[in-house]
Parts: C-alpha cells; sequence; structure tokens
C-alpha cells in the first residue's frame, strides 16, 4: 500500500483552514473591485524561456522546470508580475489602457523549507498598468490601507520612499540589499557591512538617508492621500531607509505595517512600488506600472492572532438530526424549507446512528444548532431546537421555525 | 526579445471571461454551503507513487511527471479524487464522518489539442465520504439539480441509472464501454459492436436492459427525492442504458442534461456516482462514497448560449472623469464617498488625458455611468451624470447623486 503523504512545503488545507482562506479571498476580491480592478487568469505552466532570467540567478535555480511530452521545456508560474508583463504584450489591442487587473493564484518555488518556506503559495497582486500618474500611485496604497481594514486590522500604515533618493545620494545596488536588512540587524551593523564594501563616510552617508526629504512625487502622493483622507503620520508615513529587496523598483516603494499589538507587528503584510521597465519586458516598449503584492499566509497568521476572523465562518448553520427510521420523513421535509429560506442545513445521512453520535458530528463541525423530532415532537407537530453551544433545547412549532433561527443566525 | 505566447491547450483568462468563472465558481460554492459541503485545497504537486496507476494506461501518459530539485519524482494534480483519498487516509482522525468536502482547483492533463480539449481545467467536484446510505447519493443529486438551477438553467434533468443492473444482466466490462457510445453511434451500432465482441443475442441483451426495473437502491433514492419535492419524469428519470465509462463506479451512476433549446442540450453539465471501492486505496479499509463533477468549461459555454450571465458581472459601477489638472480635487472628493457606500468606482488615473479618452475607457470596460466636473459644474456646486449606454447626462447635486445611483444600478 501507498503510504498517504504530501510533498515537503506543500500543504494541505482542511476545511477549517480553506474557509479561512477563501474569506480573505473575497474580502480582498470585494476591496479590489471597489477599486475597480478585475481578475485575471493565467496558465501554471509557461514556457520557460518566457520565465527564465526574469528572477535572477536565484530565482532561475529554484524554479520548477521540466521537460513536457512533446518535449517543450516549461516552468511553472513563479509569481504574477512576469505572467501580466506577457498578457500586456500578448492582448495589448484588447486591453484598456489604464490596465487594472488583480490576481490571486498560486505559485511555487523549491524554497529551502527549513527556513519555514513554502514552496506552493497563493499570490496576491494588484497592479495599475499603463499610468505613471500620481493618482495611480496613490490609488495602489490607499487600496491597500482599504484591504487591510475591511480584513479587520485596525492600525495598518503604509511606510512609504522613493528609490531615487538612494540615486541621488549614490547608494549602489549592494548598498541597498545590506540597507533592506536594517530591521533585523540594526542601524551600526548597516554601517559596518557599508563600511567592509568599501564605502568611505559610512555613518555621514546614513546620517545623509535618514534626513533626506520626500521627492515631488512622494508629496503629489500624500498630498493625493491627504485630500482623499488619509493621515500623514497615521496612515502613512515617509521612511526614508525603506529599502525593498527587488531591484526592479524604479521609483516608490512601500510597505504596511500593522501596529496592532501581535508579535508579527514588524512583519509586513503587503508591500509594491513603482516598476517602470519590467511590463514593456515582451513588447519592447516603456511600459509604466505600479502594483501591491499581500502577503497572504502572513495575513491568515496575523489575522489568527488578532482573532480577526468571525466566530461562524461559512459554516453550516442547522443539523437537521434523524431520529429513527421511520421519523425520516419528519426531517426530510424541514430541510428544503430551511435551504429555500437560504439558511445553510444538514441533513443526517444515516438513519440507522444513534442521536447522540450525530450530535457529536454537529460538534465536531462546529454546526451552531441542531434540530430533533422524535415519536413526541411528531406526534405534537413540533420540533426540538437545540443550541450546540450552551446545550439548551426547546420545542418550538414548524411554523416558529424560521423566525427563531432567523433571530439567532 | 522573447515572443509573448502560451502553450497549447493552456488559457489565459482575460477580465470579461475570468468574471464568469468566478460568477460561476461563487454560485456553485454558495449550493454547495447551503447543503454543508465544506472547501478543501489540495497541493498541485503530489508524489509520482500517490497518483500513477490509479487513472489506467492512459491516465499515465496524459500526467504531467517530472523530477524535481530534489530528485523526487513529482507529478501534476490529474484529478480530485485521488487526492480526497489521500487526504482521507492521511486525516482520518481529524475528519467529520461523514466527510462532506466540495473542491474547485485546476488539473493538467497532456489531452491532445486537436480534438478542443484542455491541458490545464477547472474541476469542481463535490463528495461525501463514509456514508452508504441512499440519503447521501439522494443529497449528491438534489445539490447538483439545485446548482444548474441556481445558474439559471430552467430545465435540468438527471439520468440516473445503477451499474449493478449491468452486473445482473451480465454485461462486460468492453460491453459497457461500446454502451457508453450509445449517444454518439446509436443503438444498432451498439448491438453490432457488442456482436462483433463476441455476445450472442446482442438484440435481446439490449432489450432486457432497455426493460429494466430500478433496483431496489435506485427506488429507495427516487422516494427520497420525491419527498423533497423533485417529480420523478421531470427533474429526474430512471435511464437503464446510461453508462458512464469510468469504472470505478460501484452502484448508482448519473448525469445532468440541460432541455433548454441549445446546440448543447444533449452533452451533461455534470456526472457522478457512488464509488466504494476507491477511496479506501490509502487506507485499506472500505470507504463508501458518492459524489459529483461539474463540467465547468462547459457550465460557461451552455450559460453563454442560453446568456445566462447577467450583464452588469462584478463591473465597475462608476468612472469619476478628471476634467483636468486644477478640478482634480473634486472629482477625488466624490471618489470615497461613493466607495464608502460600496459603490464600485472607479477615478480616472491621468488628469492629462482629453475627457473624451477617458469616457472612451468606460466604454471598453463597460462601466454604465460616467460622472463629469467640469467648471461649469465645480462653479454651481453640482456634478453631470452621464449614462455610458443611452449617452443621456443630466445634471445633479452632488447630495442627490449617491440616491440617485442607488436607484439607478
Amino acid at each position: 500500500m501507498i503510504e498517504p503523504k504530501i510533498l515537503k512545503g506543500f500543504r494541505d488545507f482542511l476545511p477549517k483552514v480553506a474557509k479561512k482562506r477563501q474569506f480573505v479571498i473575497n474580502a480582498l476580491k470585494e476591496v479590489f473591485q471597489l477599486y475597480g480592478f478585475e481578475p485575471l487568469e493565467t496558465p501554471a505552466l509557461e514556457y520557460e524561456e518566457v520565465l527564465l532570467g526574469k528572477y535572477g540567478e536565484e530565482g532561475d535555480k529554484l524554479m520548477y522546470r521540466f521537460t513536457d511530452n512533446g518535449k517543450r521545456k516549461v516552468a511553472l508560474r513563479y509569481d504574477q508580475t512576469v505572467p501580466l508583463a506577457r498578457v500586456v504584450a500578448q492582448y495589448q489591442s484588447e486591453l484598456p489602457i489604464p490596465f487594472k487587473r488583480y490576481q490571486i493564484q498560486p505559485v511555487w518555488r523549491a524554497e529551502n523549507t527549513q527556513k519555514g518556506r513554502f514552496r506552493e503559495f497563493l499570490q496576491c497582486d494588484i497592479d495599475t498598468v499603463g499610468s505613471s500618474s500620481s493618482l495611480s500611485d496613490a490609488e495602489i496604497i490607499s487600496c491597500t490601507l482599504d484591504s487591510l481594514k475591511k480584513l479587520g486590522f485596525k492600525k495598518s500604515q503604509i511606510w512609504v520612499n522613493d528609490r531615487t533618493i538612494f540615486d541621488t545620494l549614490g547608494l549602489k545596488k549592494e548598498e541597498v540589499i545590506i540597507l533592506d536588512k536594517l530591521d533585523k540587524i540594526g542601524k551600526e551593523e548597516v554601517i559596518a557591512q557599508w563600511e567592509k564594501n568599501g564605502r568611505k563616510n559610512a555613518k555621514e552617508l546614513f546620517d545623509s538617508l535618514k534626513n533626506s526629504e520626500p521627492t515631488q512625487k512622494l508629496n503629489e502622493i500624500f498630498l493625493i492621500l491627504q485630500k482623499q483622507g488619509y493621515k500623514s503620520g497615521e496612515d502613512f508615513v515617509f521612511v526614508p531607509y525603506l529599502a525593498r529587496g527587488l531591484d526592479y523598483y524604479t521609483s516608490i516603494i512601500f510597505e504596511s505595517k500593522i501596529l496592532d499589538q501581535t508579535s508579527i507587528s514588524l512583519l509586513s503584510l503587503a508591500g509594491g512600488g513603482r516598476y517602470d521597465n519590467l511590463i514593456g519586458m515582451f513588447s519592447g516598449k516603456k511600459v509604466p506600472a505600479v502594483g501591491v503584492s499581500f502577503g497572504f499566509d502572513r495575513i491568515i497568521e496575523a489575522m489568527d492572532e488578532l482573532k480577526l476572523f468571525p466566530d461562524d465562518l461559512l459554516t453550516t448553520n442547522i443539523l437537521i438530526t434523524v431520529f429513527s427510521p421511520d421519523l425520516l420523513e419528519q426531517s426530510i421535509k424541514i430541510v428544503s424549507e430551511l435551504r429555500s429560506e437560504n439558511i445553510n442545513t444538514e441533513l443526517w445521512l444515516d438513519p440507522e446512528i444513534k442521536l447522540d453520535k450525530q450530535l457529536k458530528y454537529a460538534d465536531q463541525k462546529e454546526i451552531p444548532f441542531a434540530i430533533i423530532i422524535g415519536p413526541d415532537e411528531a406526534a405534537k407537530n413540533v420540533i426540538t431546537l437545540r443550541n450546540m453551544k450552551t446545550r439548551d433545547q426547546k420545542e418550538i412549532s414548524q411554523e416558529e421555525l424560521i423566525n427563531v433561527l432567523a433571530r439567532s443566525l
């Protein structure tokens, strides 16, 4: 017999967790649509040449690549930005400009699982392609804020910076990579590593960076955000030492921070920026773009910790038990009635099983109510409604049932 | 430059189509949850040995298999039933019995694309594992009927049969495979092929089959369905010559037929049955199961043909145009207000672009309304609301706007 097991870094999502994932996806989609972003889906498999070389050496190494039955070299989706670039080039005449799309699909990376990383995870992105206006930058930032608010995070804040500040100060690519570790290694170590890297006056450079003024672009964006009611210093802050790792950003960069009390408060739940040189890679044109990527797994983790998930997450509302085979008909009748009222209703499926086992099933699935129709109830034309949490039971008429449930659910 | 193209048999779903897909998924999930089915997600990649040999020779040939960076033999998800069997064995102590789950994920098969088949397509399944009662069979059938109704199909009908009828009549596996082609080749050809296959009295056998009576199991299921208000001969019919290809079914089998006038009326949009010997493959126990699989692509096609999709599918409701950079502020103010009323609102992102181009964008995205605030409107503190379909425009006060939109949307 073959052992039932899954690959390292891959996950099954049993209903309890799968429901949380759906809750987050639905909430995010709602906000994305409120802003006019529309869904896009691209294939899991692409020609290898479409993806290869787009994510640096590391990316090529971590990419799942193989030769298919038709001897084509193929690769599994590694992110959603390169497929977006391909789509923009391939369907240019069909797409509106700007093209505002969201995409929520899994990607695959052969990461080192010892660091707690996953090899299959959901990416969740919004991007605006074809506009270089500050309105489009501001929109991505406000949509990020509204998305996190919608999920229930009360105090989220966006840290914003502009990569051109690094250019003005003459920071090299390697120095920005070191700066990106500031959170983990601290200021002194950043300066030490800069010095080791050959930079003279590293301390002065760090101070000039820290005292930088927002660029004109940033000021424009901040002004728009303020006009829309977002508060500087509260909803968004200028953080000149914020350095997102990916070097494809060309202008503003940002990360969301959660200020609610939590151990993951310093981690960012979303991050993005403007990248004007990437989307044109398949068309040879310069196509401006700005976007944000939500850290889906991290959001679930943070929401769990802060107890932001509702208690009754998409669950069955009520279990109709079956007292005995000869009373089955009474139970069947109620089921259709409740479902037609849009009450998520389960009928117990095996009349031979005893009532206490049926109630245990309701407990296991965290179903809040059960209905019992035994011989007494059938004779009196009533039903017993059991609150599974409090264990309270009360007899009510079948006519009352819908009203009682409408009030309780 | 690399040509932007995708692999044969794979598809991009641009927003217009992606929205239809989401509409179908959401509607189906709603019905599945109404019945107490809960979501399950399994990984795209599995150990090859978990999938191999489970789908016959043909399956092994069409499966995407490769060796990963860690020299593990892996395979892409080929269906959702074998992963379900693995999950049931792997987490037996955690799962409720019966385990009622739905699963909506892509699968990959290296099909012959010349037959119009796809190599990546969404599967959409519900299954009840751990119950052999007729209630669970009836529930899968009624959930299928309700799902198709929810999608807008007015006349769907389930054809039901019981495979044990073939056993009773002594039909061999190859004869059932021939019978499965009845729709395409007709009765006479089925009989001829049976004869060619060595069957004597093939015509008599076909007649006995056609005149078969429903089994006890079928009668039980039909009785339950009738008690729930479904009509025999209308919502469901006994079709003794219905033979679903897959030979893992052990008892009832069924297919949905759409009786609405359409060229695809004879195709089935969903099909399933009871399969009591499959789910136990990883545990060595016999685990009864019944389920149905919806043909997702075929459903979209049929809904398109019958015009069952709503006109205003998850679209942006209104575009706030920007008359000129100096009037931007007026436009910005309205945006937040409308979004806070849950009206999907887009702000035009580039103030330098002329108004007629902005309105073209609204047309392209099929946005039903646009708001224009020029100098006249700003001076009078009103806005112009333009109906993009009729091209009607009217001036209204900003206070009235929400009410007017609430009535129009």
